[in-house]
Order: structure tokens, then C-alpha cells, then sequence
């Protein structure tokens, strides 16, 4: 069998959703057979390996290997630094690829995918969802029918997106949260842990607790 | 092989539920090749076909197939009206069928079903469940030992019912809910999202937050 | 193919929790065949058979099946009476083995388990995390990257561990519940339902709600 041209998979900050994006993509490839090798690109340079992967700065990546050998993925949980890195990728003619984990999951053939999409196992994606480009999806995800996510958004492990909701660009919602159906959640917002929205989330608001609450503003593009 | 009579799927209702149930029993299909052929059913009577499969009135239905030939399934939310479809179903000769999902779901062998059951991926539930008829487990569910549901019910996505949970008739539990051990719930209640309950829930009781409170009275057999 | 010399799995306690480990451990075995036959071993007596499987006292084991012949899992779910009974099985020259569900979970290769552990169905475990001895991690449950587990601990179904958090000895953390990232949770804390920690908990401190507030003292190391 010919080997396509881009086989080496690129997971671009080498954090603990790093190693998870990694561990994750690994799994796939015992099965698919999609890669072979894998990197971590990572600028802080002060690392050389991690779980037996070796880290690159991107600038070592830029010099080593041609754009279609190499597909990028960004395991920055930060929906801002994810924008960023996607645009730094991709202005240096890098494509970004997803990392679909679909053997745990289930996931409707009626799913639309942007591209640098992460899924992670043991998530349900109902018919008629629309994804954006660069998000992730952790695991034990919930997204209903007719939902649709933006760009950037990081979606940790045991979120619930009920039905026809509408997710903009570059949100974060915390671990174990729900979202009511046909609730808006506008650009740069940011929901709390274990948190339940039932009303609609402007831009930029941060929410807590259940039925969630503000408790303040995202202005400097920040979840941590 | 001989294909047996009955091998029309009909899905009641054809909103977003009715698409995710739809979806869902064409996944399955995939596998078991149980269904030649899928219907919605929806007595609005405006849409022609939603996402490939035909819509028909009921009164349509029964003038086109015979009884022995359609299983239906009911995919309202709304659990007072999973109720009434289900005897407008029944009194016309037609027979409720179960669209359980067992891949990605862990379903003890000690699980007992009524009819017109389904469950959708990634869920869990454990031995000397019972659950009545005509009642759906959404994804990512959890039921332990020796609870009990009845009738009717609308289990949201992410619901974790701990073990020896006694749950009555036409109840409805919004997404993320979890149930306390031991606790019982009486009909026609209704669990709000990501709410925890930790205590007897009468009759109609409508609950919210964590741990869970009384915010009203479910008078009109109505969630929504 | 030679068979193993233990072949008989008993597990320690014949609860809910009990039938519920049974029905894993007889399920992971159709597919792996490590078992020849399945007890239940408690020290009431008064119970002679559940699901099919008898009942023993420890003392009737003792005298009936030799060391190397029985493994056991404690299915408590109180983490004091775990520990107790993981001494009373290890003193007698018995040992605590693991039952780990894998088809329908996602467990790293990264992880490092020690003995006598418990995965139910459903769950995510990510890279480089650590669970102590003799934890039951139950369904749907989510643990992120480089986080800790200690002995003796209960998760209940559905809680999501979020990356680098520290869980001590004898942890009890309720259905439903979440934890936030690189949280210290020090020994024979309790995490009631649905709770979400997002502070530091000393130790023996029993907390609720979302955010969590402290709501008691574990005084006497017991949860019910």
C-alpha cells in the first residue's frame, strides 16, 4: 500500500492536554494505521522529550520537515492561544488535521467537522451538528442535534451540549458543564466548572454554578 | 436468510430528538441489519422528508403498511405525550419496538425492558435494572443496581441515577441531572438541568440546582 | 491452552455494588476467559445466592479454596471498611486483583495501576495517571492527564477528575461530581453529588454544591 505524503502528526504545545491529544492519536494509530511519527512542537524549548515523543521548537519543525509531510494539531487549552497558533501554522503553509476518536464514540454520519477538530472517546455527536474549525472536544462529551460550535473552542471532559445550541468563537466551558437547548453562547465567553447555562451567554461573560451565574468579564482573552 | 415481517422503522415525531432517534437506529442498522426501511411519522404534516427518510402522517401510515410490518418508536421529549402516542400507536394495531444502542454501552444482562425502549451510545446500566415502557436513556447515561423506571420516561443526556432509585411515571430528567441512592421519584416530576437530587420528589414536583430545590409545580403535564 | 492457577474470582461484598462489580467481571470474562467461576464472599451469612453466583463467608473461602487458587475485589464502597477488608483478604495470604473494562473505555497505556482496582465501562484515563490500591473507579467516570489517585478511594459513576489533581488515601467522590484542575484532595475527604471542588480540601472534610462548600467533618470514616 502507497503511503500518503503527510505522515508525520505534529501536537503543537506539549502541556498535559499535550500528552493527552498524543496518548489519544497513538490509540488511533494502533488501529488506522494514519501516522508515522510523532512529534510535539513546542517553543518553550526547554524540553527534548516527553511519554517518548521528541519536542521541537517550531522553528526546528519549519527547517526539518516540508509543509505536506506534516499535520498539526493544537492541544492548548486556551481558546486565544489556540487562534493564534492555528493562524502561526498555517501562515507558514502547515495544515492543520483531526484527530477523531470514533471507536468509543459515537458520531453522527450527519456531523460536520471544520479542520484541527480533537475528539476525544466516549463522546455522542448527534445528526445535523455543525463543528468550526480548531476545536476540542474532550472526552465524555455530549453534543445534541442542530448544535453548532465556532472556531477555537475547548470543550473539556463530561460537557452536556443540549440541542440546536449556538456556540461562537474561541469559548470555554469548564469540566462537567451543561448547556440548556437553544441557548446562545456569544464569542470569548467562558463557563465555569460543573456549571448549568439556561440563559443566553454574551460575549465575553464568564458564568458559574448551577444554574450558572456571572462572575465576571473575559477581557484580556484568558481562561487561566 | 428469511427476513422477518416486520422491517419498517417508524420514528413518531421528527423533530431534533426524532433525528438523533433516527440516526441512531440507522447506526445500528449498519451492524444488525434488522430495518429495510425508515419512516418518520409527524401528524404536522408540512415537512416531506428530513435528512433523507420520508415523513408521513400517522393516518398516512395506516393506510400504506400493515400492522405487522412497522415498529414504531417514540421520539417526543415530552413524556405525557410519549404517553398518548404510544396508545394512539397501540389502538391502531401497530406494536412499539426497542432501538438500543449496545457497542459503545455497557448493558448488564440482568437489565429488564419493556417495549419501546431506547438508549443511546455510551451509556451504562447495571444489573436488576428495570425500566418501563416507553422510555428513553439518552447518551452517556448511568443507571446502577437495582433502580427502577417507569413508563414514559425522558432520561436527558449525562443523567447518572445511582442504585436503588425508584422513578414513577411521565418523569422527565434534564441533561446532566444526577439522582442520590435510595431516592424516590414520583410521577409527573421534573429534574432540572445539571440539578442533584438528594431527596423525595412528590408527585409533580418541578426541581433546580445543586442540591436540588422546589421551583414549581408540573400542573400541565408539560416540560417545555 | 494451560489455564492460570487462579480461577476463581471473589468478590468481597454482595450489595449493589457487589452485583454491579459481578456483572462487569462476568462480562469482561466472556470476552477474555480469566475466570472459571465467580463468588461472592460476606460475612452476614444470611444470603446463600445473588444472580446466580453463591455466597460465602471469608471463613467458608478459607477453608474451601487455597490462596493461589482465589482472586479477590473489594466491592464496598464505603473506603475505610475497603481498607479494612483488602487487610483481612491480604493477611489470610490471599490477593486483591484487578477487573478493568476495556472494550467500551479508553484507558492510556501511560496509566499505572496498582492492585485490586476496579474500571467500570465508559471511562477515560489519560496519560501518566496514577491510582493507588484497591480504588473503584465506576461508570462514565473521566481522569485527566498526570493526575493521582490514592488507596482505598470510590468514585462514583459520572465523575470527571480534571488533569494534575492529587486525591489521597480513603476518598469518597460522589456521583456526578467534578474536580478542578491541579486540586489537592487530602485523605478521607467526601465529595458529595454533583459537587464541584474547586478549592484545596483538608483533610476528613465533607463538602456540596456547585461551587463546593464545606458542609461537614468525616469524623468517624464513614460516608452513609
Amino acid at each position: 500500500m502507497e503511503k500518503t505524503k503527510m505522515r508525520i502528526l505534529a501536537v503543537y504545545c506539549c502541556g498535559g492536554l499535550g500528552k493527552e491529544v498524543m496518548d489519544l492519536a497513538q490509540s488511533i494509530n494502533k488501529v488506522e494505521d494514519k501516522w508515522d511519527r510523532f512529534i510535539f512542537v513546542d517553543d518553550n524549548g526547554a524540553i527534548e522529550e516527553i511519554n517518548g515523543s521528541n519536542v521541537f521548537t517550531f522553528q526546528q519543525v519549519v527547517e526539518l520537515f516540508k509543509e505536506d509531510k506534516v499535520g498539526f494539531v493544537i492541544a492548548s487549552g486556551e481558546p486565544h492561544i489556540r487562534r493564534i497558533l492555528q493562524e502561526k501554522v498555517e501562515q507558514a503553509g502547515y495544515s492543520l488535521v483531526n484527530i477523531i476518536a470514533k471507536s468509543v464514540s459515537h458520531i453522527s454520519d450527519l456531523t460536520q467537522f471544520g479542520k484541527g477538530i480533537i475528539v476525544f472517546p466516549n463522546c455522542y455527536i448527534g445528526p445535523n451538528v455543525k463543528i468550526g474549525d480548531n476545536c476540542i472536544i474532550h472526552a465524555n462529551n455530549t453534543i445534541s442535534h442542530d448544535s453548532e460550535l465556532g472556531n477555537h473552542c475547548m470543550l473539556c471532559p463530561s460537557v452536556s451540549v443540549s440541542g440546536t445550541v449556538k456556540i461562537g468563537n474561541e469559548v470555554f466551558i469548564g469540566i462537567g458543564a451543561t448547556i440548556k437547548d437553544e441557548i446562545e453562547i456569544e464569542d470569548y465567553a467562558v463557563v465555569g466548572i460543573g456549571s448549568s447555562v439556561v440563559n443566553k451567554l454574551d460575549e465575553r461573560v464568564i458564568v458559574m454554578s448551577s444554574p450558572a451565574r456571572k462572575i465576571g468579564l473575559n477581557t484580556n482573552n484568558s481562561v487561566w
